[in-house]
């Protein structure tokens, strides 16, 4: 049965519930498609995560390779495919707990890096999993700048080989997912050298292991990293290469090629070979962000309902802690900034899409640009979804820390997303650029990509809000934010030229701007997010119910973000002192309002109690039963320690002495 | 042999490290006891955390009351006592990583809440370890929030003993440690009722498991409550009890007493009760808080000497990322935070030792503003130094994410702080109370605790700063949040006597201040850690090296957090936009002052390789090829996965239908 706090909170939503659940799934029909697949994997005992949080490393990674085996077999006799519709939630039904993730970047670099003939070798092989891949790029001394990679490929024209060695221990090939205990494949990116002359970065496809009985192929060192904070189900690994032999046609060669004679030819820009992480930005968004921001605010927001502490009112019954404007003022943006997110995530995905088919046609135009979104976006949503769920985490006290709540499996995961596919702050900084140069030629008349066209209109002005009422007016703050980020990025662009003018050198001076060049590449980033789910809102006029609440969530996500950037707004006058205290009453009249429906609003997300494995969050509420009844499953309950007869009773016997 | 990149940032440190050590030890003969204690620890085998990285719950556990046990018989060996000077180093060399913490507590709640006959039967019994004690108070469904405990005691005038019960499931004892698995006595918060009258909640000790052979008593329900974000090695526990009953003498009763007639007497404020948790707040927050920081730092700034990534001029080797400004602008104020938390922490534990002496003297003046101060800058503190720990591991990209870096851990302990002994928010709320007293009485003239005089003398006027150089004057800044918490405690004063003129019932219009009232309490806290930071480095004066440095990292702290809040100086315009700038260019000058003397400042903290347990982290600078060498003793490399011959093998071969 739900506990009484809970389902007096789903008695009167103010719109439907589930035609937002079909909203945010692109539509009815794939509403239906998703809970037929989460059913199906639900119902399957070889994916329980029943017993995660208890298990080792080693466990870990023994059922995530049983379920993607599993898997495999699940979805020939489902009928699903890779390619299929239901390929997006069977990822989001598992929460990407499954082995060989990497093996799906593997095929992709291999479609878009290969050519024809590659293509028709190795997608084959793979999709069939007579071999499994990795992608082996970082190393232990070099991450996201990827010239610095010190691992060669030398071509040897007698043998027609490429030679591949790791020169030193820094460049240990080091966490390739897949690739520490799993992987036969890889494709490692090494320099590449033709006749004693470097050539750059060029991707090789390089076996590992054998075939046979999985043992390391000659001149192949490799391993497990061992512990990391998630991920323990992934085998992330290490890989030392000494001379080892690759033939001339395992260079990935759609857009370069070394032609038997040692003749170097390019097809391409060699930017095409970031491509693939690119779009790995991009796709990671939804499943490896957002998603997870989405359970984090629905074990929360569930939980404090159900939980109570202290009074409002002297006399009363204990108040559910949501009740508390503190409560609501750490989780209801937080809510907000999940459905911000989903609707940025939608514009960004179709606006690679087009992209992606663009660059197949071998039109780079849009390269800079795209590479400026991914890196802008990827940085600031993964930084705020971050802050988001560890709010979440701590909004949950004592219990939210417990392994069982769900929440710090989710935030040490999420975290991680900070990291891979590109550390944030450089990647900030490469949006910086971009927006650096949009600037400089917008303000010379050159013609600038759509996305920053916004950067030529700066106009002093101030914001002309007269009331609180004012700030919920999405023209009002959508313009005060682009205010914002035209001046971050004019100003330092001032700042940046100054300095040159001044005589510094121009790459120090670009070093002395960076603080602020990475506020501005978030600070556009934040603008166009506010801009675009106002416009989303915008568009949903017909579903009145749905608009009016998504309307006071992108009030509130906009002027959460005024005030938590008040500063910045504040600088120049643009928001005046009075006006900013007219954006704070706003800001906390609108909790109570979303508070009515945040528990429909989290219900909407439509997640499954096996897909949140939470003790705390699950749809009936039934959170201290549930707490008990999971820890008396723990491995620490089902004996007696042997600590005690060792060292406890020898202690408390008094015979401490003998020991 | 040490890396040379690290060799050469400790070249010339413009200041003694040695003698910055001392002074952080408060004293030469301090870092000599310090040493001593630990060369033994770090000697002693049994004390090793080597392989901590790789045990599971049960290992790190039974490992925990291992080193308790032989900690006994090594304190006894080198002389060591509980009480002795040696006791903090103890601890700090041992990261705090053995079982019974919980026992210390047990005693200090005995000596400060029993009689004199109570201490005389108890601390003896638990000095010589022939009990263990726990601290049983916080409940499933009950935790900062004291009054709403639900365990009952009632007293039975027959048998002239307490009959405690657990009456529902949200009244069981949660989450205390060593009471999972150890403690043999507890003592139970409980409400307390004679004659069928409630008298509130006091302090029993009760026996929960057998003497002889650990059983647990009758009448006690209790176990391990599982997995938790960090603390594998404490047995947090659960509790129910089912009529157990106690001898009357059991109820601590120093201060209130049940006599044999059932008569109830009180001998002092009721408050007392509470006293063991605010004297416990103040007591963590360097070992469990500030030391971690330190830490993280020490690792984090020894990495960023020895990663280099990209180039800062095209050309040029790859730069330490230390020389990044960006880099830099996330690791130094953590740095500075860290000496400044250090410096208020000496200045809290004064102030408590001053009153917990009062106290004994039966004074209870200073209760309120000891309890604000608790309560304010354990919050403060602990939120600080937590997201500047997580800082630090994300300043250290995909390694920082290993757990053999040593942050992953640091992280998911130091964020416990933030929620035991107290929820931070409602902590907040408890000094913005007294904060707004306060306030109330020195407008109307009455007189106030010394800490908050300063809140009656609020002057509009503006900074008086003219260039950039003026905001490196301590009288300048400290001046600025002085006004900054003085505007935000008077204007949520005035908010919340608007509020309650209008109509609003007292206790609405309090939770519709909360928000601004924990900001008003954490911006009084910051301005008192400003404040005596910059009293510190004037008192400094004689030791003219580390002045200098101190200064700097003061300076370094105070812009840092006016540009962090900046909003809130700009929103009166007490700083001007223009000011702001000058606050922003003080700031990134300091950043290479600073930076030139990292290494030397957290060398300066003195851990040892064995106390920071960190491959990033070590003295010698041997990154690369410490994260090799442990990595390859990690569990996942020991053996080839059962993985293998049960899934992958068939899967390879191709064998999949067969399954």
């Amino acid at each position: 049965s739900v506990n009484p706090d809970l389902a007096s909170e789903r008695q009167t939503p103010s719109f439907s519930v589930e035609k937002l659940t079909a909203w945010l799934d692109g539509g009815v029909e794939h509403t239906r498609i998703r809970r037929a697949v989460v059913e199906a994997i639900d119902r399957d005992p070889v994916f329980s995560r029943e017993n995660q949080y208890f298990q080792s490393q080693n466990e870990r990674y023994e059922a995530a390779v049983r379920k993607r085996v599993h898997l495999q077999k699940k979805m020939h006799e489902m009928g699903w495919t890779e390619n299929g519709p239901e390929f997006k939630d069977i990822y989001r039904a598992l929460s990407g707990d499954i082995a060989f993730l990497l093996h799906r970047i593997f095929m992709r670099s291999i479609s878009m890096l290969g050519s024809d003939k590659q293509i028709a070798k190795w997608i084959p092989l793979a999709s069939q999993y007579q071999l499994i891949g990795s992608y082996a790029q970082t190393e232990l001394g070099h991450g996201t700048y990827l010239q610095g990679l010190e691992t060669t490929a030398v071509f040897d024209i007698a043998t027609q080989e490429f030679i591949l060695n790791t020169p030193k221990i820094s460049a240990m090939k080091w966490w390739p997912g897949d690739m520490g205990r799993s992987a036969t494949h890889t494709i490692v990116f090494a320099q590449l050298y033709v006749h004693g002359k470097c050539y750059g970065i060029h991707p090789f496809i390089v076996q590992i292991r054998s075939l046979q009985d999985h043992s390391l192929c000659p001149g192949i060192t490799a391993g497990d990293i061992g512990p990391k904070m998630n991920f323990e189900h992934i085998d992330n690994g290490y890989l030392m290469l000494q001379n080892v032999r690759i033939p001339r046609e395992n260079m990935l060669n759609k857009f370069c090629e070394v032609q038997p004679d040692g003749t170097y030819v390019r097809r391409g820009s060699q930017k095409i070979n970031y491509f693939t992480m690119t779009t790995v930005r991009i796709s990671l968004m939804s499943d490896e962000v957002i998603t997870p921001l989405m359970k984090a605010c629905t074990i929360a927001i569930r939980y404090s309902v159900v939980r109570r502490q202290s009074k409002l009112e002297p006399g009363e019954q204990e108040a559910k802690i949501l009740d508390y404007q503190t409560q609501q003022e750490k989780l209801l943006p937080q809510l907000a900034a999940a459905y911000a997110f989903h609707s940025i995530n939608n514009y960004l995905e179709e606006l690679f899409d087009k992209g992606y088919r663009e660059i197949q046609r071998r039109n780079f135009d849009t390269l800079p640009e795209l590479h400026a979104f991914s890196s802008g976006f990827k940085a600031m949503i993964t930084q705020y979804c971050t802050s988001a769920v560890e709010i979440c985490l701590r909004a949950c006290g004592g219990h939210g820390y417990s392994s069982l709540s769900g929440l710090p499996s989710l935030y040490t995961k999420i975290l991680a997303s900070c990291i891979y596919e590109g550390e944030n702050t450089i990647l900030l900084l490469q949006t910086a650029r971009f927006l650096i140069k949009c600037f400089m030629a917008a303000s010379t008349g050159q013609s600038v990509p759509p996305s920053v066209t916004y950067l030529a209109a700066v106009k002093p002005g101030k914001c002309p809000a007269k009331n609180k009422l004012d700030f919920l007016r999405p023209d009002i703050y959508t313009e005060a934010y682009q205010h914002m980020a035209v001046r971050l990025v004019s100003s330092t662009a001032a700042k940046l030229q100054n300095l040159i003018q001044s005589g510094v050198k121009k790459h120090e001076a670009w070093n002395q701007c960076t603080v602020q060049l990475a506020q501005a590449a978030k600070a556009h980033c934040h603008y166009i997010t506010v801009k675009n789910f106002a416009e989303t809102v915008e568009r949903l006029e017909t579903k009145a119910g749905i608009q009016k609440i998504m309307k006071h969530l992108c009030d509130l996500f906009a002027l959460h973000g005024i005030i938590s950037n008040a500063g910045d707004f504040l600088h120049d006058g643009y928001i005046s002192g009075a006006q900013m205290d007219m954006v704070t009453a706003s800001y906390l009249d609108l909790l109570p309002v979303v508070r009515k429906n945040a528990v429909p609003l989290v219900d909407a997300f439509d997640f499954t109690d096996k897909t949140l494995n939470s003790a705390l969050g699950s749809y009936d509420g039934q959170v201290y039963q549930r707490l008990y009844e999971w820890a008396q499953k723990s491995p620490t309950n089902k004996q007696m320690s042997p600590a005690y007869e060792r060292y406890l009773k020898p202690l408390l016997h008094n015979t401490l002495s003998k020991l």
